[in-house]
């Protein structure tokens, strides 16, 4: 239900908002008297219309009786006019301030400055509801043209009340059931708001109820059953019972395959019926038309949950759409979880349970856990993972595939309880119940490291014959990331890259770096990265640059980066290093520290005093260069200590900004 | 020497530019005459005040006579008035154009809309002097408001008539010797442009006098000295040796030692003076304070170019660019060229003559030169270049090192001319001689890969302690590699990734992409990155979807990106990969592809036709992923094959992105 202007009005004045109301006036001699009253100069606009501007419906800056008939016979001709409005001229920095509804994550709210700002340059920031007045803050800040709040040319906006003008939106939206609205303009000066125009729907807004389900069980079941277990080494249903064997599951494996007696040494069951046991999980890697069937087995055993592996669902069009339905029917009524379907499904280090089809080996053990919305993940892409990182360990690795029923703030969920995963990254293209993960994001006590793809239009397209899933519009999607503090990042590389830092260093406390490279252009690259990321320079004091000094060559000024390349031409790699490093870490001028160094012939077999580095209680990330096996070497070595190793400072030091600015907000929002 | 507004406006309507002239009144009665010729509304300022607005000097609208008045009163009565400009009202959109000159590169206009999209949103372009039409439409485009010039809210600008402006003040700065100029605000609208407001200083432009010597000689040396030869293994002046000839040099290798005898089996001689035999080449390896005296013997000797190899000098401090003050004196006086200091200095994989002191081992000959502003990078950087990417050919690399002699256009002329180089390489901190640069870059018929770094105030600091030289303004440097189409990079990763693109694959006609890729995920990932790359994903022709399909399972989708995993699993890698992209070559609609391969268990021993892929003359760019040793293996085979890889779709997209943009401007501007 669209609110008349005044009644709009009317409503935010009950909220002590301040607006220019006017008064439509149907004669010019009304409006004379109504511009007299208010004294000049007013605005006038015709009554009646949208988008008024464009048909030049809006006159400023009306400064006397003459121009007020001139004006009124001018709006009052223009087709559709229903009236003239007339309003005192308020005068500041034009705002606009929104809120709507998305799909995914519900009622968010806009802010901007008004104009062109807004519907050319698209120069605006958005954040969810609720929220307070440090997220309102922070909206103001982050467009491009903050500085025009902060004082331009005579004008100057009172940035406190613009925040509370934001706040009290959201609370609105909130109490009255407003499912859109649009204050534009606002003009915002140094005494205030004032709302020059408001247009305010009413209605039932989205709703989001949720569960999160304890899908913990999947991660630890006492008993599983591989229906679609094959003889055939190599073939998916072959390789899911060779993976359970290689890995260690301790629990019961009961294959499931009429025509087969044996499967690497495991009796073999014709249905899931005939297992003379009750099943905890079972796997399923049939083609998608038998599921049904299988399903219904699973409804009749009790079993829990299924991992569905299979694809030919909804993203492979109609009839898939149909199977599917069908499966979330059953299981519903059943109560049994589904994770998938068109995944490679989980797998817990603990406990060596894995669900995948493709072999998988050299898993290494750690504190990361990931979630990923991709079939092929616990195949090609962990193996990349584990052969190019064999000091990164993982805990849990959860493939969501469709996710047709089991969600991502359930993964989540249980991720964030779990006590063996300290750090969770997140692959994600689509998401169907944004809202419930925003708001298990948003109670994270671990950070949150997410790729998100399916960004646009052409993504989007992509992502929907891929995984059947809705896309969010991106921009709400960043503002999610921001106003839950998840680190965003833009590739499966990055997404490690900052996964890793957070499993083996301790979060800085400010956003002071101490730098150290073996070249001048590596100094240089820092330095630029450094401002680019966020960080500050350490000005390092007087007796760290002493102590520093003690191993550089007279000659050779000491600066942050320090290029220490000719004072290891003179003290040795060892000497130079150690003294450096630790004079850096020692200085409270310090926050966090990235070193490189170059592993070639100079390079001897040094090796940082690790035990020494990590009593400073900063984090330290090291860049290694030279020959590809030696950095490889060297690399497992600084990585088994839980040294994060990049191979360049750029990598190191963007990582560190993401890492550091994660740090900073966290310990802010739980001030 | 600043001109007056009046003379400023008759100089510009003397290049057939409308300007908004004034007249300047000294009472009311004569503004009342001036707006009455003018007709009314007009626009009233102070005269004789700069930055008018900021004093309230500017009054728009003015409507009758007694408004005329009153804005009199008031600005008369501002401190410093010295009358009232009564202009005529234009309106339109309000643009900003203006000229000035950078240290480097000379005499440069910008472009942007008026007010706060220059001074808060920064929202400027940049184009070096002489510009074009189409160069200046390419600027009027570049900026993130643009749309508002295409239309809105009523106002549109004539964009030719923008375009032609811009090229005047071009022309104006250069016949009228102008250094300075303002035109702010202009006002577009649809019947052209009109200047309101013009600032106008001439003077002494600076002047860019260069000469491109002749630096060939540096890498095919008849005879070479080497001055700081050690008999030391490990030492720097030992390497130099060592390298040579581990390289396969064959000219003559003169060490200069007076402690020793030999130095690897080559007679050592006291000093440059004693070699019996002219010398080409000196590289010096000596302490910076003995440099000058070497020098001396360089002149005495007749030798044509020295690799100062030492640090040092003004990088130093005053010290040091006392000594390099004296070695520029030096060779100026007797006519030799130097490279570097703090330098690696050169190697030519032709010749094997290399001048570097560190150890350089599996060097891969090729068509990629490079020229690189850093000290190690014929060190560890190579090292780490040449391992890993061992397909990767490169013919001569440049160490600038300092820069107190050569410079770097002298040393790009050079690798323009080369025939054995097809792609240049460039990394920078600095730049000495800008104009010189970017002359030499513009008129290059081969792409040049860039990456500069000293962006930042930060990263200025630190290359002013690194290589003592000037760096430019990272935005008119941006301008620069707009202008002369110079490809800019951000890390020597990515100059490599897309250096070697240029080298091993022809250059796309067009920007539509097709891509293959064997996750869903992966195909998402791969539609965001053509998007934000400014590539089309090709529409497949009918025939094409048909003979993908004949690899496809039924209920299999085919779309661009093709999923192709579900097909790989039905027809296997083979008869899927080949039938796939040949179908997607063959399509006229396509441009270019890449492709995304697994090379896990279900891989085999599948290798592409390359000859096949190569006949249809468009760029294929593949992926590879899985474990790292199975990875690199193929991606040697494939890039011996002249098929660049990637280690993700992502990076692959982008770099193709950034050739494509080349390959357009460069068929564009050669039309």
């Amino acid at each position: 239900m669209l609110l008349l202007e005044q009644e709009a009005k009317e409503l935010l004045e009950g909220y002590g908002i301040r607006t220019a109301k006017g008064v439509v006036c149907g004669s010019e001699e009304e409006a004379v008297r109504a511009a007299r009253a208010m004294g000049f100069p007013v605005v006038m606009k015709v009554h009646g219309i949208l988008h008024k501007s464009d048909v030049g419906g809006v006159v400023l800056n009306v400064k006397s009786e003459e121009e007020v008939r001139s004006a009124f016979r001018r709006l009052s001709a223009i087709e559709g006019s229903r009236g003239v409005n007339v309003q005192p001229q308020v005068s500041g920095v034009e705002l606009i301030i929104g809120a709507a509804e998305n799909e995914q994550f519900g009622s968010f709210v806009m802010f901007g400055l008004g104009g062109v700002f807004v519907e050319v340059l698209k120069d605006v920031s958005f954040r969810l509801l609720p929220l307070d007045r440090r997220e309102a803050l922070e909206m103001i800040r982050e467009i491009r043209g903050y500085r025009i709040l902060e004082g331009y040319r005579g004008f100057r906006a009172d940035i406190d009340a613009v925040a509370e003008l934001i706040v009290k939106v959201g609370e609105i939206v909130e109490r009255e059931s407003v499912v859109e609205m649009d204050l534009n303009p606002v003009f915002a000066n140094e005494r205030g708001c004032f709302v020059a125009d408001a247009r305010i729907v009413k209605g039932k807004r989205r709703s989001f109820e949720y569960e999160a389900r304890d899908i913990g069980f999947f991660f630890n079941p006492r008993s599983v059953a591989v229906v679609g277990a094959s003889r055939t080494p190599g073939k998916p249903g072959n390789n899911i019972i060779w993976n359970l064997k290689t890995h260690g599951f301790k629990g019961k494996i009961y294959p499931v395959n009429p025509n087969a007696e044996e499967i690497h040494d495991l009796k073999c069951y014709p249905s899931l019926k005939d297992i003379p046991d009750s099943v905890d999980v079972a796997i399923i890697a049939v083609p998608a038309k038998i599921v049904p069937e299988v399903m219904r087995d699973c409804a009749e055993k009790g079993v829990k949950g299924v991992v569905i592996l299979s694809s030919g669902f909804s993203e492979e069009g109609e009839e898939g759409a149909k199977i599917e339905k069908e499966v979330v029917r059953i299981a519903k009524e059943a109560g049994i979880l589904i994770l998938g379907p068109n995944t490679t499904g989980g797998l817990n280090t603990e406990t060596g349970f894995i669900t995948s089809f493709a072999p998988l080996m050299g898993v290494n053990k750690g504190n990361i856990s990931l979630i990923a919305q991709t079939g092929l993940f616990l195949g090609v892409l962990m193996v990349s993972i584990f052969s190019n990182h064999p000091h990164v360990g993982f805990s849990k690795i959860i493939g969501m595939g469709n996710k047709i029923d089991v969600q991502d703030h359930e993964a989540l969920d249980f991720l964030l309880r779990d006590d063996k995963t300290s750090v969770v990254g997140i692959y994600m293209e689509g998401i169907r119940n944004g809202r419930a993960f925003y708001n298990v994001a948003k109670s994270a006590k671990k950070p949150i490291v997410i790729f998100k793809s399916g960004r646009t239009e052409y993504g989007q397209k992509a992502a929907m014959s891929h995984t059947a899933s809705i896309c969010g519009n991106d921009d709400i999607f960043d503002a999610v990331c921001r106003q839950a503090n998840l680190v965003r990042v833009y590739s499966f590389d990055e997404l490690l890259d900052v996964a890793k830092a957070f499993a083996f260093q301790p979060l800085p406390k400010g956003n002071r770096i101490g730098i150290i490279h073996y070249t001048g252009s590596g100094c240089v690259q820092s330095a630029d990265t450094a401002f680019f990321s966020g960080l500050k320079l350490a000005n390092f004091k007087k007796d760290t640059v002493e102590r520093i000094k003690s191993v550089s060559p007279e000659w050779h000024g000491v600066n942050n980066p320090v290029d220490i390349w000719p004072m290891v031409e003179y003290f040795g790699v060892e000497k130079t290093y150690n003294t450096a490093m630790e004079a850096i870490l020692r200085d409270e001028n310090v926050d966090s520290m990235v070193v490189a160094m170059d592993v070639g012939p100079f390079w001897g077999d040094y090796s940082p005093n690790f035990e020494k580095l990590r009593s400073f209680g900063k984090p330290v990330y090291f860049v290694l260069e030279g020959h590809r096996d030696l950095v490889f070497e060297q690399k497992n070595k600084f990585e088994e200590n839980r040294f994060p190793v990049y191979s360049n400072a750029i990598n190191a030091i963007q990582v560190l900004g993401k890492v550091t600015r994660y740090a900073l907000k966290y310990a802010d929002t739980r001030r």
